[in-house]
């Protein structure tokens, strides 16, 4: 029998999928089940949106520009201009998610064995796009007491090697909802600067900004056109997850030649999504209020609700919508399987991420999980409250 | 300044992608270009599938499962049933084009520097592909002389090494037109169990053929089923390439499951191009036989009026929308240029696929096209008529 590659292998299993059979039993056995771990909104897509793909008036649904339509290219530039970041068209490539984007950024800068360096805990299928090109993710660690700030930058030097090509990040971030200062994202222009890396900013949850604080784009870098790659993604955004568009801009042409050849050869971004992703520019800031409103009402419940519990250690997310939770217990990923198989308030229970397949060094974060508050208020107040009960009967 | 990869600069550029620069000089130039460069059909897109999407009621557009909708892929279980090809759900994979099959399954088969044996002339991607995985393409030339016939089973087992992982094979081909007949797919099961290898066919023209010729799919292969791996589109049977909806279908478990991992990485194909493709398998059969027979007409005329033109060769396609034509040019890169830069007929001329990027040997294929039968048959007998008039005047 033909066997299947080691690459294959070593690819990554999604945290999150391991506990999908004991969920799918749980619910077959009549449990209600708070979803806390998925990264899916809730939120309705804009209607200008899902009204545009309504009315199409496509009779040959045909292969898009591999680079994006032209239009989307161009409106989408002005909306980045609305947003302190000044683009052109032609440094936008439209990918098929912010995942493809990923994929064609790795492609185009590394080679095999080349070195990415990464804060963990990170979104987990970095790695898995990076064991697909089988390049190495050098992780750096940052922690919960500090609120998942950036590491100091020796501790960034520390691991530069040779075979060291860029830094990513993912900002704000999944899985920690940390936000990065303006003066953080400027150190790391300065590391990427004077060793000749690129920077790498996942910038997928812009929107998603709490308490005064403004995102800070490493395409507002001066002098680091060279250097700067930015990933972007209508999922989050519009809560247009299904879409699968995203896009990466840069202005290194080098770079963007590059992965144009990478989106060559797939022909084209989804044509019916691309349509959709249009008219969402048009999405009227309202929209993006009220979100961000519900948003921050729930991470203060969330918070408050978490606080509550004795041992129980939570960092205060400034954006995205996800928290990493520190919880009184030897094996988060063990707890998260015991919650669905053998724990239920009144027929409830929750289903939450271990934190563990968001770090890569071994023995990290394994008393943590993450928390996505992509729920209404109530049922956060209420898994919250079946986690509390959970601790006191747990034992590992 | 941070360098690109390796990889990225030995990406291949699409061979026709060269010639755009040409062809947007002569379109601004006023002249009328005949595109027979082009896989991109001008058949109508099925009403049964633009309606469903129109009439969608979306409201918040989420990932899939990452493996495709549930209903879609029982859907395609049955038309492939209905099709001979007796399959279940869970054996299919969906996936964002075919495109991103061929990139799944090189990534799970194999590891840096293994080899696929693949014929020539192929679709260039493969090669894009192969480059993006590091792995390697091994090309085994087939002959317009004898119709791009399978080659003899001798010259594949000659090429065969340690590093052979797979042969692959495009059935029916693009850019050939060829057709392999049921003994030629058995001599290939004969020799992928003998040395026990992964047998990947590309099916994504199953419904072009002609000549009364029906297609024999490597999933009908018996014992075989730990081998086969199919790759399949919407692009091409529906008029659907921008939906951006294909599949790979294996029996082989340990295949899907690794398949499954790159697919969870990128989250899931996308949501109103899966709803288009399961409308669209309620296409009428009425819908395919207009279609073939236009295809057919498409053929006739354009194989006729390609043979006479003196000291041009041609193949005659038995299945897809391409054939290749040898032409009396020493460099048909060359000729295709100078056709868009110098040459018109009445201020139209003709943009054609040079077949050199569809080949890997060095040296192989120089003085061929491809042309793609994706025009109505007045425009292919003025476009051949172009082609005519130029081969007197050009000089190489
Ligand atoms: C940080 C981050 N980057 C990228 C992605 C992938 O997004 P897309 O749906 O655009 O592929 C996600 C999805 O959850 C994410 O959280
Ligand atoms: C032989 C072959 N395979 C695969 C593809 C890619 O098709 P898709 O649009 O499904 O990605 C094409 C497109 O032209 C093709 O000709």
């Amino acid at each position: 029998m033909p066997t299947i590659s080691k690459k294959g292998q070593l690819m990554p299993e999604s945290p999150i999928r391991k506990l999908v059979p004991y969920a799918e039993k749980a619910a077959k056995d009549g449990k209600q089940i708070y979803h806390l771990n998925i990264g899916q909104p809730d939120i309705k897509t804009p209607e200008v949106a899902l009204q545009a793909v309504k009315e199409n008036t496509v009779e040959i649904l045909s292969y898009s520009r591999s680079e994006g339509s032209e239009t989307y290219r161009e409106k989408l530039a002005k909306y980045y201009d609305r947003n302190k970041i000044s683009v052109s068209p032609k440094d936008i490539v439209v990918t098929t998610g912010a995942s493809e984007a990923i994929a064609f950024i790795f492609g185009s800068i590394m080679d095999v064995d080349d070195e990415v360096i990464i804060c963990e805990p990170f979104y987990a299928n970095y790695i898995a796009f990076a064991t697909a090109a089988s390049i190495k993710v050098v992780p750096i660690v940052s922690n919960i007491e500090d609120n998942f700030a950036l590491p100091a930058i020796e501790e960034f030097e520390k691991l530069i090697t040779p075979k060291t090509k860029a830094i990513m990040i993912c900002n704000p971030g999944n899985p920690t909802g940390c936000l990065y200062s303006e003066k953080e994202v400027k150190q790391l222009a300065d590391i990427v600067k004077r060793h000749d890396l690129f920077l790498i900013s996942d910038e997928v949850y812009r929107e998603f900004t709490y308490d005064g604080n403004s995102h800070f784009s490493i395409l507002e870098l001066e002098g680091l056109d060279e250097h700067t790659i930015m990933i972007d993604s209508v999922s989050k955004r519009y809560s247009m997850c299904g879409a699968r568009v995203g896009c990466l801009v840069t202005k290194n042409e080098n770079v963007r030649h590059t992965v144009l050849k990478f989106a060559q050869a797939r022909l084209s971004p989804p044509t019916y999504a691309q349509i959709a992703s249009e008219a969402a520019l048009n999405t009227p800031q309202s929209y993006f209020e009220d979100v961000k409103n519900k948003y921050i009402k729930r991470r203060d419940t969330l918070i408050s609700e978490l606080n509550k519990i004795d041992k129980v250690k939570v960092a205060t997310p400034k954006g995205a919508f996800y928290c990493i939770v520190e919880l009184p217990v030897k094996n988060a990923d063990h707890f998260a399987q015991w919650l669905l198989e053998s724990f239920d308030v009144d027929n409830e229970t929750v289903m939450v991420a271990p934190a563990s397949g968001f770090y890569s060094t071994p023995g990290i974060g394994i008393n943590q999980i993450r928390i996505a508050y992509v729920l209404n208020r109530r049922s956060l107040v209420k898994a919250v409250n079946i986690i509390k009960k959970a601790l006191k009967v747990y034992k590992d």
